[in-house]
């Protein structure tokens, strides 16, 4: 068990430094002795929601109340022990934030956490917390814990109220979680989803062609035997390209329409306080307030699409599996350029589930060099529980 | 005469914070018993130039040598007695620092001083210096010079060296100097230019209409009485439309040909650091970042047009006047995409000296509710020294 007071000491520097945000969890639950972390996007009473950004946190007031996930957590059992780093708006996916820096990756010290739920990322690998709170938009939660080396979850789109948190793009805006462990992970789902199970009965493991060719080989080869256990437990599989005109083309698709809604959430407030962000944020947010009407149309018609694609594939209880991440987490400090262009081959991967509002639940069963890599179920629209019940068959069966 | 030890005390906020800066000047020379401020874009050695922004502060040396002007001031007797802030990397004409605040302009406290020399501006109009030096690529010594109610030259391009200077847009950049009165003005110029009198006689005052449209009808009304003191000590005035397809279409040009040297300047250092930097100067690089090559091409042949258009207007020792800036000094904290439409606006009238590299003083004439806006003066290539004559010569019959 964890420390059960506020965090007094965080060697990883996953924290934020200024906050001593601690809530005792309710006095029974089924989470009752766990902690958790609460990325710095979750509303907790009398604080002030951060995002990452020294000037957002200068320009609001402290919360009224918590979050409706931080409480679900709470009444539940849970203590909320800290507030955790992000990336600035959580607009980043490798974790290393310019103003107050770069949370450890305990599993990889030389390399980024992944973001942008850098620090609940963190702080789950680290020990220093049992679960974390995390969002997930175009990867936020998925790609930190394939860095990490943690279960995490993007749930199913609007399955859990997204009230009280920072949104970024709310037509892909999902909160998700972390743990180490598949039990600790399900106990959570179980509060969160309000359910253990949704109905699905998982028949068929689909292999992600076009997903896996992306990928790094030696992260492919690492996950195949992951993926052959996945396929003896569902009883077969096949292969699959999902795109047939390319992950790119879909992923271009979110960058569009995550980009428009991004500005729509935050610009006015960017207009008026000329904030202070790294090159790399402001870059993005620049060219998201160009994006013109037609190209947000013609992405929006491109994504029903995707949409029923992605349904036909999903059809009749199959599982689609893919890598998490295209490599384990890079070193830190790189070129804006380069991650920009990790980012970008990422983003292919995560924009599936993103773009179509499916669970994916990454699953930290493989290493490359020493350094974790995921491997990812996604399910149709409402299977979250029968991915968190796979993912402890498959650790049970390991 | 001002201070002649290193600045203690800064009441406006004109000077870096972290500078004990502090050059004697030599024992005689025709600036002996003045001070002078120096932009912190300026070298002087021992100091890291910050540049106005925290990052860039943090990734360089120590500078070796002065700067050229920062020495040839000093030997001409002046003493050197501070480092002044300025906008992010020269990126603005309004003086306002997101990291480091904005300096007061005496003359209008509720407003900005302009920038981006602008706590040289701030030192020399609150009379904290004689003097002060500061850099002129799209404006930056001109409009903190109208704001302020001050002397201020861009002179000829390649007139005064720019060795030791952070370059912004190299054929667009100019080092300038401030100064309350016409007199001390001279002889700074006397020094810099290592001349009192270039050979031009004036003849004929143009007054060109197109940028007195531009002004709000109060500055225009303002000058008026001056520019027909001007007229009547040169003999003569006839009015002029500069650019036939409208001065917008002049500074669309600057804004791609100074938008590519700036990235050219700084982009991989951005690409390498991935600094902080306020979202308007971010923009900016990022507008900047992805420019086209054949854009680029295209506004240098029109830039070679908009040269022989304004050596006609000036042929024969003309001189033309336009208002500095098309207003006074607007109040400090205005919204990004106010002061956008400000900038741009200003930019038709400083584009046309930056896109000829012509010699522009301004004068510190006129007044609109209070608050001082300068009447501008231009002449052909090396005309500098006729501009500072006339400029006493105004002061002396005013």
């Amino acid at each position: 068990m964890t420390q059960l007071g506020p965090i007094t000491e965080d060697p990883l520097g996953a924290f934020c430094s200024d906050s001593d945000a601690f809530i005792p969890g309710a006095d029974s639950g089924p989470l009752h002795g766990l902690t958790f972390a609460a990325k710095d996007i979750f509303d907790v009473a009398g604080y002030v929601t951060g995002g990452g950004n020294p000037d957002w946190k200068l320009t609001h007031e402290p919360a009224q109340s918590h979050a409706w996930v931080v409480n679900a957590l709470v009444q539940a059992g849970a203590a909320m022990v800290g507030k955790t780093l992000t990336d600035e708006l959580t607009r980043g996916i490798f974790g290393e934030n310019v103003h107050y820096g770069t949370p450890v990756n305990s599993r990889a010290p030389e390399c980024v956490p992944g973001g942008s739920s850098s620090g609940s990322a963190s702080a789950v690998a680290g020990g220093l917390v049992d679960l974390a709170l995390g969002s997930d938009t175009g990867g936020s939660v998925r790609v930190p814990a394939s860095f990490c080396g943690l279960y995490g979850l993007r749930p199913t789109h609007d399955r859990i109220p997204l009230d009280g948190i920072l949104l970024q793009a709310p037509s892909f805006d999902t909160i998700g979680w972390f743990a180490r462990d598949p039990a600790t992970f399900a106990k959570a789902g179980a509060v969160l989803l309000g359910s253990t199970f949704d109905g699905l009965h998982p028949k068929n493991l689909i292999i992600a062609e076009d997903a896996f060719q992306l990928a790094d080989p030696a992260v492919a080869a690492a996950l195949r035997p992951h993926v052959d256990l996945i396929a003896s437990l569902l009883g077969g599989s096949s292969n699959e390209v999902l795109s047939p005109r390319g992950l790119a083309y879909w992923s271009a698709q979110q960058q569009v329409l995550q980009g428009r809604e991004a500005w729509e959430s935050v610009g006015d407030w960017i207009d008026l306080v000329n904030p202070r962000f790294s090159f790399e944020v402001s870059e993005r947010y620049t060219l998201a307030k160009v994006i013109q009407d037609e190209a947000v149309e013609a992405a929006a018609a491109v994504r029903k699409e995707i949409v029923s694609r992605m349904d036909e594939v999903l059809a009749g209880g199959a599982i689609v599996c893919l890598p998490t991440t295209v490599s384990p987490a890079p070193m830190k400090g790189q070129r804006v350029s380069d991650r920009h262009e990790l980012r970008l081959k990422n983003s292919q991967l995560t924009s599936i589930a993103g773009l179509c509002g499916l669970p994916q639940l990454t699953l930290p069963v493989a290493e490359v060099d020493g350094k974790p890599v995921g491997l990812s179920l996604m399910a149709g629209r409402g299977g979250d529980e029968a991915l968190i019940a796979l993912a402890q068959n498959v650790e049970a069966s390991g």
